[in-house]
């Protein structure tokens, strides 16, 4: 459905999306998505069921650029490390929207002085285009297994 | 030993492979396999003394398809969900047979009301062919690090 | 930056380390470094702020040769199984000392009669180049999220 060259871009795109969040530069992240998007961290149970209720969500990325400004500076919360892993990706369909994609994931989280844990696994159901000379995530839904989410999500999945 | 094309439909075969056990799909799970075939899921303990004693075996797409019967209407289990992530795929030869890969995996485990749990590592000892215009398993041996296996393991690897 | 053929080589180049490790065939562990290389495992608090304490290292294959035979001969340490998961592979740049490379990781760790555990996770940060027709690594850094490490590493990363 996808060039051998499209192929890679979009590991590419997982793959610096992984690393820009692992390395909390978060001032970064809202350059991965379109103006206009829709960025969600939604519960499998609550996706699977067609309901709203999402654990984080944003429909631009003026919302996703007030997320990082919250992180920064007005949640206070514990710093903690995460870590992606990434695999599965393929192609589910290309429309007139983008390149419909999916990808299983594990986020890993340390805290200070703590064991590293399993924080949070699930797959991620993207639509991805091109924009201004690179590819961005119209839409990212990152549907988590995880049942109990240890204490709160503080940073973007 | 394999063009680029044919790796990047490797790859799409274990993306989408996983999707299918991870969704619960286990109906069209036997479809990833030739009609004669051989699943195996063993220890790598037993595996590498060459014992025979598999914990979870079929050498036919009806034994697989017996396996999703006794699944989804025979075995009492609690259910639970899965995420496959798999790494490190590569071709360890190319013979008569089809194409022999190999590739690390991680499946976890989260349970209702629990937390997310590293439920199966270990590595995966395929063969790969063509059949019917789409690549499926000949062979598939899933030799887990896991000496404890959290309760039972229901559903396939 | 680099051809798909080059990209396809590297992916290969990071199963085959995996599997090494993971079968623990300590031996061959060195031939996948330059004669003269630089291979370090370094808690991500010490990278960050540049300080030199590193959990693992070594300058050379010759030094990488006697840590193997440290493993088999003079540590004494109850063994483990090793499995490496790693995603997210990218190159941050080509230059004149080669293709610098950066991927996640995570290993889990399976002890006798135990339940299999996160033992390590962080990202790779590394050099690759071509030496005697095949790639290789010419610099290693391991930088790990985890705080504490469940005892004492053993076995490279």
């Amino acid at each position: 459905m996808i060039s051998l060259e499209q192929r890679a871009a979009l590991d590419d795109l997982y793959a610096r999306y992984s690393a820009c969040l692992d390395q909390a530069r978060f001032d970064e992240w809202p350059d991965f998505f379109t103006e206009k998007c829709w960025y969600r961290v939604v519960p499998r149970e609550n996706f699977d069921r067609g309901l709203p209720l999402s654990t984080m969500a944003a429909e631009s990325r003026g919302m996703l650029k007030d997320r990082v400004y919250s992180i920064q500076n007005t949640l206070y919360h514990q710093p903690y490390y995460q870590r992606h892993i990434v695999s599965g990706l393929f192609v589910r369909e290309v429309t007139g929207e983008g390149i419909h994609t999916q990808a299983n994931y594990a986020v890993f989280r340390t805290k200070q002085n703590e064991i590293t844990e399993v924080f949070n696994v699930g797959r991620t159901l993207d639509i991805v285009v091109e924009d201004g000379g690179r590819l961005k995530f119209r839409e990212k839904v990152c549907v988590f297994d995880s049942e109990l989410i240890p204490n709160s999500m503080i940073y973007p999945i």
